[in-house]
């Protein structure tokens, strides 16, 4: 699996370099094993062509997320659990966007070419972890050679809330635009990781972890979509460009503030020492696995309040505007900068 | 996108050697527009976190399978809407072995470096014109650079039959074991697109189809389910590997007669005209997308009656056995071959 390079390092740090291959059989087995279950609802689990889900209602929530190595991660920074849990952790804070509750999971991984038992055990380790902290089962998935590098797509399926899918194009002119959290920390992480001067990671183990280890919003999405949130996204693509999709999708424009825009002390810290500007990781970064909202002007005050009863920090980030005015930041100094292209795209 | 000898092989063959490249955004919004609608059941449809799927009765089937250039498909061989439809096809043919019927279908897409529209628009056509004969929608999806290569994955959601999921596992012994249509064409097909003699291709355009366009069983599957299989799978992984699974699944043997095995007439002139047995295509070839059953004895020639009446050819290969019995072929010379470990691994 992986590139040479990395497969090779990886081993030799983890005193594998002369443990014997798996083959997909193999592969198979230990997945199905550790996969665990029963699970209430799965009426076919790992083993067949297909899984049978039972979604109470009847409506599933859908979505499907690719990690691949050297694009998405790197082996040098990334331990197989952490990826394994990042690919996990993708669909599950999308279906946590619609304010659903994630109910199973499929994965196919593509192996450049066969793994040994701990790294599938390492892998599945953490995705099953991610998937288990929100009662997700691993009903299914596909094992395959890839062209090159180690490659994930996890499939999740959900139950939508009592009210219907929290959809991006709901907001009306007016409404409150809302952040769960902060903004930035897993660019900020992503930073550390790549380029952090020696010794600096053990100073921001919150940073580092929240871009390994991005703790989905399920609960946040649950509260949100009972308070009143009409559109709803997380913040995987970064701030400006998850805006631009609520914006786009809801034909309107937006207006946020740059000093209501939520940035962790340790962000600040960080940003200070390296000589970045902390608000190019909040609107720019991307992966941070919050979630952005609208909610009915009436409704926000109340909708911070509850969440904040359960620990969750909520901010008021600006306002949802006509189409015309796009999608634009009021700076600390008063000028607006237009938000529109600030995120990421994987052929920019 | 692809292997930069693959691709621009590929677009100097279709003159495209200098069309602008599409970014993310434009892939999506290319996806977006040829994915058409609405569809009935499909409540969100792309453009979203997750889409949403109403379900009647509310168990949904799932299912996922990745192709990677250079191991599941060669652009040298496959045009872009060929990779397009057997992405699809394979995922469809999982919910047909279930007796199902595909309902919607995520797809997520990793392209080495980014594409021309031509290329998205052959590649997602292949894939909708796979889909809609089926009536499946494609509800939403993922768009990444990958390490290298093209890589598809697509999940398939679909119904259960009324009777419920027909799994691999529900086997007993005494069973008939039936498998539609002819085996080993898919096999015979590949061979001539890698080795096949200058202009042969020309001469075997079934075989050459068969890999290319493979039709998943939805109907077999679904008139299967009703007419009482209780064990049923796609030969997607050969007939030795598939049949194995129903075997272990069940927990059961099985012996079935080499002149049972259903060889087309294409597939036995190839062969002899290129000395392979056709036997060894059969077998280990797969990706033929015929299903292969196991019904009660009294009820096998009914079902065979009733599927031909729809013009679609059953043939009778064995019988389930105990489990010490293994899996077992019977030769056209009274030998016995043991079917185990017969089919293709990824890493074997």
């Amino acid at each position: 699996m992986l590139k040479a390079g990395a497969l090779d390092r990886w081993r030799r740090r983890e005193g594998m370099a002369s443990s014997r291959a798996l083959n997909e059989a193999g592969i198979i087995a230990v997945i199905r094993e550790m996969a665990g279950g029963p699970f209430p609802g799965l009426e076919v689990p790992i083993g067949d062509d297909a899984a049978a889900f039972h979604f109470t209602g009847g409506t599933a929530l859908l979505t499907v997320d690719s990690l691949y190595e050297g694009v998405h991660f790197n082996l040098d920074t990334h331990h197989l659990s952490d990826v394994g849990w990042k690919a996990a952790a993708a669909g599950v804070s999308d279906i946590a966007a619609m304010g659903g509750e994630p109910s199973c999971a499929l994965l196919s991984i593509g192996f450049e070419a066969a793994p040994v038992e701990r790294e599938v055990r390492d892998l599945l380790g953490g995705l099953l972890e991610m998937l288990s902290s929100c009662h997700c089962a691993l009903a299914g998935g596909d094992v395959s050679r890839s062209m090159a590098g180690l490659s994930l797509t996890v499939t999740v399926a959900g139950t939508p809330p009592a009210g219907g899918p929290v959809p991006r194009g709901g907001a009306l002119q007016g409404d409150v635009i809302g952040l769960t959290g902060y903004a930035g920390d897993s660019a900020a992480g992503l930073f550390l990781l790549e380029r952090g001067p020696e010794g600096m990671r053990g100073k921001f183990p919150g940073l580092v972890e929240a871009h390994l280890r991005p703790r989905p919003g399920v609960r946040e999405g649950r509260l949100l979509a009972a308070a009143g949130a009409r559109a709803m996204e997380d913040t995987s693509d970064g701030l400006a460009a998850d805006l631009g999709h609520i914006c786009e999708e809801s034909g309107l424009g937006c207006e946020i503030r740059e000093d209501a825009v939520p940035l962790s002390e340790d962000l600040r810290r960080l940003a200070g020492e390296v000589g970045v500007e902390p608000i190019e990781w909040a609107l720019s970064g991307g992966e941070d696995y919050e979630l952005i909202f609208a909610t009915p002007p009436g409704v926000f005050d109340e909708s911070a309040r509850s969440l904040g009863d359960h620990g969750i920090r909520v901010s008021r980030l600006g306002v949802m505007t006509g189409r015309e005015g796009g999608c634009v930041l009021v700076a600390r100094g008063g000028g607006m900068v237009d938000l529109e292209g600030g995120g990421f795209d994987h052929f920019d």
